[in-house]
């Protein structure tokens, strides 16, 4: 009976979810432009209609009700997990979100006007507003958790995730990449000096590239009666389950950007497409977390589609769609030699696979200090530039806008998401290696362009999984080991290393 | 304060339609095939939220308490119309509309089933159910409002229309189509003897018809930052005033029929970006009614599309999109005769504008004879058949398939909806009439393609008016004079009849 309400509770929910989400879709790739400020007063309304009714307070009722009646073992996870969205959704007293919510709009905004000129100094007073906003939050969360403050602000994007654990990971990552990207650079030189990067032979009419996209989804596994391909100023993998929105983005003078980005947002429509259908009004029917599902996208990008088998079977449908002359000469290497490019830059975004890692860990040890109150605003950019010529032999000292000033993730007050990133990666090399345990011949399906089996072992054990499990026991669980680091360095000394 | 808690409701509940308006469009034209069952459980939880809102008994008391407060006189209008809404929503006690829900649901499936089978005698029972529910349903809603029962079920769709002014003008119409359809069908042939038809020059590409739509929609003033135009299978006008989702569907051996559907549709398009935006949340700022609406795009199709003067200006376009010999050889006159051809015939759906009138005359006949309990169920073929040898010459009485079972309105229970549709025909002209009184170029602006000062005049006198009077008033202002016939059928002696 008490758990018939959190079902019905559930359904309701689902569909306001669903609605944001189409909504949300559909402005970035069919609506009017004149249609924006209504759809953000719909959107605005239908969200508060969401909070109101995920945090009534007849849910606690609810929820200690069905605990303490008959449930089966699956009713018994999907009100555990319940609880855990209903405590994250109220722990935080409506004054403070009031608060929260005038402080990170004013902030993003004046980020975005201020990034653009790299002004660090007027942008500085908004940040330390955020940073003091969101010590406050993770102090609230940890009190209503029983966690560390900063594992309290992890918590929301990967249940289980705590320093303790990746701290270690991390450094043992960074400790490796350290050495590690100046040996990349050289084997990148050597090899370039034997295969120079070769032209490309544009233009590549959209139409074509958009025919290549589907048929790249289709290989991978992409389910077209539950979804579909758009585009938008910015790729993005939204919708429902059941109709997965993805987008991309085309420029005519290049192929591979648009293709690689339509890959990595496959890996995430994959995940969303194999979750529980029973189960998708429940909590528990949602994908476990951040981390979990950059692990699904970078699988799909990192682990298979910039690999060299990946490609025997691609390079004919790159001919097949764009045309015979739409490389002319290109082998194999030469697309490698083009997606695997690895650079020292500035920016996280812009980043490859080999010292993307290192954007992330920096920003996790000065979110860490920030929240513990071990580092001030003020001093990020001499920390973000020790930092940076320390990992990657750059400096950012004099340029705000390609340090600190970068991501929207801290003006808009998210604390605790990068790791999800380099978490993500690692995962994704770590599930490898375990489904290549089960299926010895997995190489060779890649080859073939077949991912039938190599799907049904990642439906069998990450996505109709669903939120059964925390990030960390789910990592164990599906890949027979706790996270580590060891499978991702592996993998990148087997592509970039000297062998 | 009260006005403050209707205007509040009034934003929930435009979240809430703009969330349903915009999913039922992007249902029609983007939505993953598997997307269905999701996307109708979340329709009906967002309507169900919707009515729970717009039903709450609380209402009744901030409506009272507004009425009896200062208001503007614009919140005084606004306070009838959320009074009438409140009103038309309320009166049906829920005992009831889940019984009707439950059975037009059972009935209309039935009758998409049995229908293509023309299986009227499996057919009856069930609608013998919905008829008595029609009765039950005007009953109570004759007792909320203080009307007879049918004027009760039109007023839901025109507020004000009344059998006592329908009757007579029907009647005038009526008498005049029966002689009047046999002129033109004599004045067709005569033309067709010094004009035969002409053949077309296809294949007319989708993409090249869209253009085509696309130009003549911005000719006729559609306002494309406000609205788009997409793919259905059944075409209709959605969305929201500030992002109207228009659709059409193509076939590549004609153009004229997606084209005249564009310039309809674009018709309904008008009135909706015509309306007052900064009322968009309030029923005061909807559109007036269903005769209403029809009448703006019967203005656009009718009225403007398939006149002479329209296809001075459109006759170049067909060639500069679709190609200088896409119709080789015709001339307007050559349109005309296919645009505007006559044609008896067994469905309403196909009806020319000569005789769609007889087809809705009949229905709205049958309709308040079934509601009055002097009609059975039973008798309708017999009644439908009698109509149709007596207005058109044709008989159906061994064709239930083409006569009484072709329209889903009865199967779903939709009594006082059909004389909306002869009633806009008859606005439409009468709008024209008006119009040219006070712009008597108005003919040479169609015929330059200049519809700027057209739409001026119908904003002024017809959207921007929104609900703030009912239809019958409405169209008194407007054009100066009560609903009659005579404009309508001096439109049509002129187009179809003997000069």
């Amino acid at each position: 009976m008490s758990f018939q309400k959190l079902d019905d509770l559930g359904r309701r929910l689902e569909a306001l979810e669903h609605a944001l989400a189409i909504l949300g879709a559909d402005e970035a790739t069919h609506m009017a432009v004149g249609g924006g400020d209504k759809r953000a007063e719909a959107m605005s309304n239908l969200a508060g209609m969401y909070h109101a009714q995920a945090t009534a307070p007849e849910i606690r009722d609810w929820i200690e009700a069905a605990k303490a009646s008959e449930l089966t073992p699956d009713q018994a996870l999907a009100v555990a997990e319940f609880e855990r969205s209903y405590v994250n959704a109220t722990c935080l007293p409506t004054e403070f979100v009031e608060r929260r919510t005038a402080t990170t709009m004013r902030s993003e905004q004046l980020w975005r006007d201020l990034r653009a000129k790299g002004d660090w100094d007027s942008f500085l007073p908004a940040l330390e507003g955020v940073v003091a906003l969101a010590r406050e939050e993770a102090q609230l969360r940890a009190d209503a958790l029983g966690l560390a403050p900063y594992d309290a602000l992890m918590d929301q994007f990967d249940p289980g995730n705590r320093t303790a654990d990746i701290d270690g990971v991390f450094a043992d990552l960074k400790s490796f990449l350290k050495g590690f990207v100046p040996e990349a650079l050289a084997v990148q030189e050597e090899r370039r000096a034997k295969t120079p990067r070769k032209d490309l032979n544009g233009p590549y009419p959209i139409e074509k590239q958009r025919e290549l996209g589907l048929a790249a989804m289709r290989a991978v596994g992409f389910d077209f009666t539950h979804g579909s391909l758009a585009v938008s100023h910015h790729p993005f993998c939204g919708g429902v389950p059941t109709d997965v929105r993805m987008t991309t983005r085309y420029r005519t003078d290049q192929f591979l950007p648009s293709l690689m980005g339509v890959l990595h947002e496959t890996g995430h429509a994959l995940y969303e497409q194999g979750l529980p259908k029973e189960w998708s009004h429940w909590p528990l029917g949602k994908a476990r977390g951040m981390g979990l599902h950059e692990s699904q996208s970078l699988f799909v990008e990192m682990q298979l589609s910039r690999s060299p088998e990946f490609w025997e079977f691609m390079l004919p449908l790159v001919h097949q769609h764009l045309g015979e002359d739409a490389i002319p000469g290109w082998d194999i290497a030469d697309i490698l030699n083009e997606v695997n490019h690895v650079e020292r830059g500035y920016i996280r975004v812009d980043a490859d696979e080999v010292t993307y890692p290192l954007h992330v860990i920096l920003r996790y040890e000065l979110e860490q200090e920030l929240i513990a109150g071990t580092l001030e605003a003020s001093q990020i950019p001499e920390a973000w530039d020790a930092k940076m010529t320390e990992y990657l032999g750059i400096s950012t000292i004099n340029n705000p806008k390609d340090g600190p000033m970068q991501d929207v993730h801290w003006p808009a007050g998210s604390f605790g998401y990068f790791p999800s990133y380099t978490l993500g990666a690692m995962i994704a090399a770590q599930q490898w290696a375990a489904m290549e345990r089960a299926l010895p011949n997995a190489t060779d399906m890649v080859r073939q362009g077949d991912f039938s089996a190599i799907n049904q072992w990642r439906a069998d054990n990450i996505w109709r999984e669903a939120s059964r499990l925390s990030t960390p026991d789910l990592i164990t669980k599906a890949t027979g080991e706790p996270l580590n680091a060891d499978h991702f360095k592996a993998h990148l000394k087997r592509r970039y290393g000297r062998i």
